[in-house]
């Protein structure tokens, strides 16, 4: 355990989750803005956050803005779908003239730019689909869209025993997504952090012709729109390896880290929630 | 919501387990003492116990077996895995003369009596696998025994989802069992409360010749000896359903009760802890 490097501390970016799977975000902004500093906490120790109540929820999303806020980040990305959804005013109050993206409202816009048939589907955890965040985030853009929701629990520890390329993976999905695929949707939501994780085989399941949007790079186009606005955006600084806090170090924790980067993992700073 | 009828308090038999999983412990329990009434708490809304510290699952035992003493049992029955582990000694002290039974002792006993050439199977979650606590139960009462293991995580969250009798069980049952299977074991233990729900694929994936040794059951056999010894067996008393405490209601929790009690459920009663 070390202490983060704060010298670059005003040009971090700042991202949390409930857990692992807002790392697909650090790699999707990664590969959007590569030149970008990279603060990232992982509430490891409260994952997950979906079955709690929102009072719960709301109180660890201040603690995690709390964390995040000591790095005196440009903005901050909220990669938890639960805390988008329930707790997203929390984390603004708590952030003062920080900037907040929150991952749920970015692929939400996302999908409602892209759908041409004005049918959306959405797919998530069972608290996020129960909660029906996207379809009302969705809903408030424009009212006429028909948004078809599917909770498909399974594809968080599929992902997680890396069972990426597995033929149980494809049938658990053709199970899921048998119903989605009879309702002529033009466009599907990943509506969790982990599913581009099983993005393939999601992709060939659901058929050909419907545009996927992933909410993790959604999240990515939108902080770079909003750093190129702001004119905050780097564009020659060395890139580095990602700040990574977590409240706990579970076991298997390189090995997910291996799984959602696709590189070795690197110093990990523990913090008490 | 209702206040559990406490008339014939003296004679119920009192499971914990940190969610749903030990429902299995309350069938078998059900099969072999048919006429006993039983009390069960679920902490389901601080499951899973597993990932959590050493300090933090011995006050939550300790919570658990207050909930359940309130109803004076004659017996204590530890069903989750974790606590058997980790906090038995913190039951045994807040039972005082009420005897407890563990589920993993129990298992590893039944385990132990049944394997002939001493090489026994052990499959549960990463956490219980992780302990090694089977192992060391089983090398207790036998050092020469061989005790092979392998954390199964993908089998709670299959069973959950009902996929009881799915083809993408099956092929995850083989990747998990197929290194198990070269290793001539006359004996699987199934070491986590969820895996009644997929002991037919566990057994056909297997193969045959060895003994599932099913914990639930083998805590089941334990509770029957004990009461026996002590005088305290119900022989013709009214069976009746049993009487359901948990933390949290989830909204999967009527589904999944009748999954693993393959009835309608009944009255639960909400407890804070």
């Amino acid at each position: 355990m070390s202490v983060v490097n704060c010298e670059l501390n005003k040009s971090l970016i700042g991202i949390f989750d409930s857990g692992i799977g807002g790392l697909t975000v650090v790699k999707a902004i990664q590969a959007a803005l590569p030149f970008e500093r990279i603060i990232y906490f992982g509430d490891t120790a409260r994952v997950p956050y979906g079955p709690k109540s929102e009072v719960t929820i709301r109180k660890y999303a201040a603690d995690d803005t709390a964390i995040l806020m000591r790095y005196q980040p440009k903005v901050i990305i909220v990669a938890c779908n639960t805390v988008s959804a329930l707790a997203l005013d929390i984390v603004e109050k708590a952030c003062g003239d920080v900037p907040v993206i929150g991952v749920l409202k970015a692929g939400a816009e996302l999908a409602v730019q892209v759908t041409k048939n004005n049918r959306i589907g959405v797919i998530g955890t069972q608290a996020t689909v129960g909660s029906n965040a996207y379809a009302r985030a969705i809903n408030e853009l424009n009212p006429d869209i028909e948004v078809i929701s599917k909770a498909c629990p399974l594809f968080v520890p599929l992902a997680e025993e890396g069972f990426i390329n597995h033929l149980a993976t494809k049938l658990v999905a053709e199970h899921y997504l048998a119903e989605i695929r009879t309702e002529e949707i033009d466009t599907l939501v990943l509506g969790c952090t982990h599913y581009p994780i099983l993005r393939e085989i999601i992709e060939a399941t659901i058929g050909s012709g419907i545009r996927i949007i992933d909410s993790a790079e959604a999240v990515a186009l939108r902080t770079r729109e909003l750093l190129l606005e702001s004119g905050q955006l780097n564009r020659s600084q060395k890139a580095s390896v990602p700040n990574l806090l977590v409240s706990d170090l579970p076991q298997k924790f390189s090995m997910l880290y291996q799984l959602f980067m696709g590189s070795e993992l690197p110093d990990v700073h523990l913090v008490e929630v």
